[in-house]
């Protein structure tokens, strides 16, 4: 079984090109949920939706969020309804939050709600929360905390942000099975997300970064920062507050415990010793995916590594 | 002030009639609330949500129920996430079902909500639940009880019915407003509504049909039944459960303790002697809605009678 820690958007990209090359029921993924948030009093977990639709082929690849063939109706009615509607549900995505919301009210965990929902969708890889407990990103400005989405789709990641902080996460635990796949993994893999709200939100759960740390299967990343900057996103503004360098040497520090290899845009080559001396391999490609082509050829790149 | 009881699609015709009539904001509305469900961990208030859009003018005229120019994505995807979707949602009408099952969770009352509901879409006519009080009707059949939606949408009103219970009605009090607006209305009218499941659930709100028998201003009511026969939905199959022939002069009975008028199809002139020995004056017109002018041209004779 190969293990990927992923968030949504940049990490999708990697899972969809690991999941075509080898057997998706020899993936299991553990998402991100510290960037689910409550809209129109629904339960919204942005990053395993973005995996699970992913997965099942119904992502909006053009638009990189949500489901291919979306409409909107709903979200333009709660406008109507004198709502605010500044993040973009689809009509089809309301359907899984509001499944999701009825079955948590009946006291489901979000692990049985990811397990129904990419069940009913057809995915074959196991997709797993960091955690049935509520851990919520919150983001630190100059005018105050907001909340991870507020912060990210709302202000579109333009507030100088002063830190980071995983709400409820000292007091969380790691969902069911999410240590037993850090261990049983034969490789794991970790995402191009986000290294703060994401792989970071992640690592926050007491427990996990440990297993990491004690496993004995090869821990390979992939950058999501090349040249200094993120492929998308603002990962590379809020690497400072964790105190990393906005390069992929600050991906590398910050993983530096657990990740036996990085690999990290050719552009960076010049900055591989530095990688090297924080006890992690460098490794050079083009890590941009833009097409399927691309996605599967690093993830066959990284699959060769494990 | 006008004062109108009703249910969904029958009354709502009348109701539109008059809201034409007169103007919309000297008339006030109390709704039945006992044909609410919950679908989907969302809160449903048909009656109420009927009567709003009608006025709203954003009913579907030639379905009869629902919003025009209406779209089912939601409900499509919860089909194909494994939920029951018998109950026909679509993607605007969600929104106001999104709405109120959110401000219900934070406390807010069904009251609250209609008078939310129904300023944001810019109707002028104050609308009232018959109670905030959960009132549920149940109907019972040779199978068993079951939910008023299960009987009336999901089985077609197709189950031999025994009896209909109002779960909840005893306990409850009229909504804020309710009791005001009968003493205080200068004329009431119960519309073509079914007497059994629609009037009858208001009715079973303590309080209320005692004000209708204490009021001085004239009642008049228009029969939703023609020659033995409901215009629309199971009517005349239920009112036998009440002890009530299933006739214009049935209604008459079921009302005589508040009743002045009841308009009755020109085809009943052979009972108009059965209505008048119930102390209700039988008044004949044509009551069959099926265009604007036929709803407001018997709205013009109602009001005559007023």
């Amino acid at each position: 079984m190969i293990l990927a820690l992923t968030g949504g958007t940049g990490g999708a990209k990697l899972i969809q090109g690991l999941a075509a090359e080898i057997d998706p029921a020899e993936l299991t993924i553990i998402c991100n949920t510290a960037d689910d948030a409550i809209f129109h009093g629904l339960h919204v977990s942005p990053d395993i939706d973005t995996i699970i639709y992913t997965l099942a082929g119904l992502n909006d690849e053009e638009k990189g969020w949500g489901l291919a063939g979306e409409s909107f109706a709903t979200l333009e009615q709660l406008g109507c309804l004198g709502e605010e509607v500044w993040f973009k549900l689809g009509d089809k995505d309301l359907a899984t939050h509001i499944l999701r919301t009825r079955l948590l009210r009946e006291g489901r965990k979000l692990s049985e709600v990811a397990e129904r929902l990419r069940t009913a969708l057809g995915v074959k890889s196991e997709i797993l929360p960091m955690s049935d407990d509520r851990i919520e990103t919150r983001v630190v400005t100059a005018n105050g905390e907001i909340s991870f989405q507020e912060y990210f789709v709302r202000q579109r990641w333009a507030p100088e942000v002063k830190q980071v902080l995983f709400a409820g996460a000292d007091q969380s635990s790691p969902a069911p099975g999410v240590l037993a796949a850090v261990r049983d993994a034969a490789a794991i893999i970790i995402c191009p997300s986000n290294p703060v709200t994401s792989i970071g939100a992640i690592l926050a759960v007491p427990g996990i970064r440990c297993a990491l740390a004690e496993s004995k299967s090869k821990v390979v990343g992939v950058s999501p920062i090349i040249a200094g900057a993120s492929v998308s996103g603002p990962a590379h503004r809020l690497m400072a507050v964790k105190d990393l360098q906005a390069s992929a040497a600050g991906v590398a520090k910050g993983y530096a415990d657990f990740l036996n290899v990085l690999v990290i845009g050719t552009e960076d080559q010049g900055i591989q010793t530095g990688i090297e001396e924080l006890g992690v391999r460098p490794v050079l490609a083009n890590i941009r995916m833009k097409t399927l082509a691309d996605k599967r050829r690093l993830a066959r790149e990284v699959l060769a590594l494990v």
